[in-house]
């Protein structure tokens, strides 16, 4: 064990991993009717059967090498899915493992925005029932954020059903590229806004799509995911509060950012500097751009202690959650028998330790038992009414 | 004088901001022979004979938006440009009333990037000296950062040159565009880098293009300022390091980051994971991306103190140098006979208090006097050879 976990369980007063008790608000799941709409699909996204095991191709490049390879016989496109995916009890055995009571489980990217919009419309109100039921039989270990179909009238009426008719159904997941695919700064989103904060929930914002992508090619996923993602989040929020538009929404919507709001909290000064060299830009506000980014809340999945003290001293631990984006970002698998290092999803990945999540724990090592209670759990429970 | 303001003279035991002693290492000007250039020319970049005042016009939108109020007879497109971007004495007045003892110039964006090459060549050596001579000329009071041409055989013999003939010149300012606009990770960057550390000099990698700006347009500059800067020297950087480059190359490198290393100190963490989370990415490298970045210079251009702190909690405070971006970021001026808020450069705004500049002293406030000590001069004499 690190010194920084084993500081952690000290600060908090536990003997183990396992004792410690998280809330999850940053956790997804690819639900089984969801699954198999993706191995339905040919085209981005999908779940390609593999050699070595099913794989999810996700996007456009992959898609690309995939044909490449399937030339070659080689099987690296895309990236192993395997039950940690879909399977509630291997969620629920990764979770015992890593001391996660609770999970506030969301559909992962990217939810139903490939689909034509008759399809989301179904689509949702299926998997939010598929999620109601998952919750309401795990015991008190699974709520959920639900999905919304990429339009307003329809998004709203689900908002309401939500609220009234799925008590575990906590929020909605909501991609970057908003409702109408126009961005989350399009003023037909107003009426979304409001209805989420009538409703009493959360809205938890993720990416999917990226920024800057023309830049990563040469690197993998790694750039995509560390610098598309959150440049992706912080470009879309920014344009939210730009617009004004929350000066129109009451100051109660809760609004989650994920991996710690991007870069939002390193660049909350520079934004509100530019905003206001730029005269024209500041007066459609009634505020600068960092009031409005402290409403926010924002998940704790920063990877290293600078970006989460950052975050805490700009927003307080008051609103932010621990979060551990699995099953993303999987421990390594035995590779023996894949050339690129990836086998597919034959192991079961619930019995072996997750850096990632770890890496998680130990950034909270160095903060006071109150903050650290806040973040694992405090905080969650009153954000998600547990 | 704001508290923040107030503690830091306090901390530093001195009477008024005037007496600081700071060394500016993010300070630009546009040299005569540049303006000369700007002024010549039609295209992006150039100057505009503006009716309240010459205009700086450097991005494509700008001109767009100077040729539709050209016909309505408006005149906000880009900014106003005074003797604030090419007038020593302004500097000099600007840095007496900051309490800026020296500052180390460099030619703002685009630099040389949109001539010709044949003329990239000739004009660096000019500029070259006319930087010089205007150091040599200052008392004291100015060295600098050079330029160079966009081609590595040029640019190395250039960084020769500088550091044998022009004392003054402590550094070249660089493009994320890379020599040859192929990025900081091209191969034949490896010659540039290692004659740089063979020189003693410092690279001072500055952000132009932008990135992501399909997204600020409805923003005026503010975004792409922000955002669009910040993302841009992030995502340049993430390549050279990925690419492996950096270990071919001394260790003694001194790269200077502009912009608090843009969100890099934020987004080390998440970096580190997502390439430990992709093999082939990772086994190209002998470290963790992170080690390569705390080998770094970064200026404390951050505009908060959350971001100020997430730096020195990432670097240390030895890594951290002051900037200003002056002459960017100006106070706001009498805007009665401009209708969007800027006038043209005909005040004198070297005798207003610099909000942007403040901010970046008040960020420190909170800190130690070493640690202030260190960021406001001490660093910087010792990067610069002072």
């Amino acid at each position: 064990m690190s010194r920084a976990l084993s500081k952690l369980l000290t600060t908090q007063g536990k003997a183990s991993v396992r004792d410690l008790d998280a809330v999850d608000l940053h956790t997804h799941v690819y639900l089984p009717r969801y699954m198999d709409i993706l191995r339905a699909r040919k085209d981005v996204p999908f779940v390609h059967p593999g050699v070595g095991g099913e794989r999810l191709i996700i996007l456009p490049a992959e898609q690309q090498q995939l044909e490449q390879q399937q030339q070659s016989g080689g099987i690296s496109a895309g990236r192993p899915i395997g039950g940690e995916y879909w399977d509630a009890s291997n969620k629920l055995r990764y979770m015992d493992r890593h001391g996660i009571r609770t999970s506030v489980l969301s559909l992962a990217n990217p939810w139903l925005d490939f689909l034509p919009l008759e399809e989301q419309i179904r689509q949702a109100t299926l998997l939010n029932d598929d999620m109601e039921t998952l919750c309401r039989e795990s015991s008190g270990r699974f709520l959920a954020f639900g999905v919304v179909p990429q339009d307003s009238t329809t998004a709203v009426k689900e908002v309401v059903r939500l609220s009234r008719e799925l008590p575990h159904v906590r929020g909605v997941i909501l991609s970057t590229a908003g409702l109408n695919g126009k961005g989350l700064d399009d003023p037909d989103m107003l009426d979304f806004y409001r209805a989420v904060d009538r409703a009493g929930l959360a809205i938890f914002l993720h990416p999917h799509y990226g920024l800057g992508n023309e830049h990563y090619g040469k690197y993998g996923h790694a750039l995509f995911l560390a610098l598309g993602f959150t440049f992706e989040t912080t470009a879309a929020v920014s344009q939210l509060v730009l617009s004004g538009l929350l000066d129109q929404v009451p100051d109660t919507l809760r609004l989650l950012l994920a991996h710690s709001g991007g870069t939002l909290p390193f660049l909350a000064g520079r934004l509100d500097s530019c905003v206001e060299h730029d005269a024209a830009i500041a007066q459609n506000l009634q505020h600068a751009p960092s009031v409005y980014l402290k409403r926010f809340y924002y998940d704790a999945v920063a990877y290293h202690e600078p970006a989460l003290q950052c975050l805490i001293d700009f927003v307080g631990s008051h609103k932010i959650v621990f979060g551990t984006d699995h099953p993303f970002f999987p421990p390594a698998q035995d590779n023996k028998e894949a050339p690129e290092g990836d086998k597919g999803g034959g192991e079961d990945l619930s019995e072996l330790d997750w850096r990632s999540t770890l890496a998680n724990y130990e950034i909270m090592a160095n903060m006071s038992k109150e903050v650290q209670s806040a973040m694992l759990r405090d905080n969650a429970k009153k954000l998600m009414g547990i």
